[in-house]
């Protein structure tokens, strides 16, 4: 189906003396790197090394904003108000534009983490927060998220382009939303396997639930994790599926 | 000798539920808010709205980059490296930026906090850190600092422009620094002494130091305190001082 | 009813350069003191200061134990997992035990702050993981609470003794839980009316509802607010006014 | 000389997602673990994890006390005043009590962590600020540190006992005290020349320092690092070479 698409990866996850993922190898294969913002990881420092990578290895960068939560990582929901999280984000998204700019490069998307991209897929207090803070910055910013989403209503309610993922190695409910990572099987691991399903993903716009039905999927870009054990190596199996298969890796437009 | 003068305080200085200073009363007063960038002080919410009443109060916005160190309010000196400087400064910069855009207006320009500022007065490394941030972020940035200070040698060097700024309410030495806080008499307290102090050195460049010599001192703007007791007073009498005495106050070109 | 009455109230809630509260003055009001331990306020230079006017002034300190959020003051509630909440308050815990140590006291109480204390009112885990901190701290720490709390229940479940307290300066449902701050009349503000309200809570074990009906409320510590405008001469009126009508305060047993 | 010494290495020092050499490994190799206090390093979770481990591997546990900097990971000189330091270690020894506690250990001694380390070598007021705090806490903790330092004479003055510790992997000068780290050489990585050298330190009290010369050095424990890379095998090598020479490894008295 598609001729060309994005892959996305979380990069500059590192703080001070603590580093996370292979930053360098990941740049190798991704065409996006959703680079942090400083308020779930990511020390100016790093940003700057990162932003400066990016543009040597003419990947493009996205601010990966989140909540105020160094100790966990932002993996954690917090019932921040939306006028505290709207100004949080606009914060982070200037930080990285600044690094970027600096670095040669420039901002080019805006993509929420862990906890903050899992709530506002439900919340629509928070989603419309986060999509008025990307408009407050710049209305051409488009965001990356989940299609289905509340984020994504709220983001198209204000007129900011959406660009759907899809996740390389995680399981997919009959809806179309991810099985939860509590549950067994949430995470797939094996890099062959992966690499099939996500070029299912991307020619035919569908993949198969745990339960064995087969859902639709919109996928314009892939997100392939950085920081698990083997996540270089399974990055790699995708991006060299798609490529066998004759899809283009490029950045959405 | 001057027909106007640009008056400056620091702004923006609380953090979460913590108050600092008479915001709403200072911007009554300044032609130029120097507002907290999230380091030393400032949380996103609370810069929003400070920059925003800035913009409905006509007052220009600057960034008061600082050391990261809630806990000192950038008062202490902190022997980061010039590389993670530069990278700090950046980041609180853009942060601004974004920020000032989202309340319409821009950071007109860069003044360093507390024991930055005065660290940078004297070392060459973190001074030519801080410089190369500015120039990085836009070349036209104007920093506000001390005059003769190693900042703004390192300014100039990358061809910034330097506005050198003086205190209303601090003793000077024969030199044309500062005494330190720390010896009896540095600071000032009455606001007719201060506001007569400050019409002095606006109209003739001179100021009387502690040993009752006369030196030069350059002044392009006037730092007003914000945190004081009695700041609004002072403040007030400074400003209506000048103004009786055709003084124009008006932001540095 | 009761002969006696412990009366508590929130100290050392300041950071840094930012004070909060008159904590001198409560000091001359309450028999309790909830000292914060640095999580959502408190730096230790001030817990230091507040422990040694407590030991000075007679005062007896509790553990105000929170959330790590000192952007959002321990207000927002955060989804931590009971293993890192339990860590997380034991640290706290230890570090004003230390500090109350090198002022001449102890720790004698522990109560949970903000929108932690709301939380384990109704969330089982965090409410177990909060009782499994203090007693892993010593199993003879009263804590202070809501009676009917999933805490209180955890707690009691350990062996640990539980406080009840009432609030002076809040309405009570028809079921003795509190009028969310959310709505109006949450909130009472008149000196006089919190200091009778008390007073006939502590004598009777009752207090009329916002909708008129009578409810009964456990007290053996009675929470005045030490931060809002009217703290200082809300708790002024309500002690004499428990004094007045002969009810001894102390703290409880 | 000696009959047997103390093995330290620096454990706990991931911080939330985080991870920092191998702490697991480390506690098979050494006989005192200085765990991190959350100032520098170290979540209470992973504090309280590996107090546990420190405890079923029957190793001691030490306060690591820092300034307070994540960002710089405790490795940037901090102008604290004393009176801040003094309070930061008394808290941040406190917390690592109540977690030791929990964990079914003590803390058995104090080790400063980094800039703070090397500061306290040669600033008698952070010196002083230290060894008071240590004190506040309980005179009968021991400290461990660099024989000679200003740190073990305010250390002393107090009645603290001093633990004088030596480098395994460091290069010395003829004066007895390091190479600095910006200097070529000064750090070695050779296991079996480590070994070889802490071995005739721990027998003879005497290093050859850069020079060739031969200095007298104290050593009632022996610094390993847990951080670099090839560290446990490094440790390791020391560990088996002072066995094999019939050196006993147990903690210090």
């Amino acid at each position: 189906m598609a001729e060309s698409v994005d892959l996305n990866a979380d990069l500059g996850e590192g703080f001070g003396a603590w580093e996370l993922g292979d930053d360098e190898a990941m740049l190798g294969v991704v065409t996006s790197a959703n680079v942090a913002c400083g308020f779930h990881a990511g020390d100016p420092a790093l940003l700057l090394r990162t932003c400066r990578q990016a543009t040597s290895r003419g990947v493009r960068v996205g601010a990966q904003v989140s909540y105020r939560d160094l100790a966990g990582f932002g993996r954690r929901f917090i019932d921040v108000t939306p006028e505290d999280l709207t100004a949080e984000v606009i914060y982070q998204i200037g930080a990285l534009q600044a690094i970027a700019h600096a670095a040669g490069t420039t901002v080019s998307y805006v993509k929420p983490h862990g906890a903050l991209y899992n709530t506002i897929v439900h919340h629509p207090e928070q989603a419309a927060a986060v999509a008025a803070a990307v408009h407050a910055v710049d209305p051409g910013l488009p965001v990356l998220g989940l299609a289905g989403s509340a984020f994504f209503e709220e983001a198209r309610g204000r007129g900011l382009r959406t660009v759907a993922e899809a996740f390389a190695d995680r399981a997919y409910q009959p809806n179309g939303t991810l099985v939860s990572r509590r549950e067994a099987g949430a995470v797939l691991h094996d890099p062959v396997a992966i690499a099939d399903r996500v070029a299912t993903m991307v020619t035919t716009g569908q993949v198969v639930a745990v339960d064995g039905t087969t859902v639709a999927v919109a996928v314009e870009s892939v997100c392939v994790h950085g920081d698990s054990p083997g996540a270089v190596d399974i990055a790699t199996a995708v991006r060299e599926r798609l490529l066998a298969d004759g899809i283009r890796l490029s950045p959405f437009s």
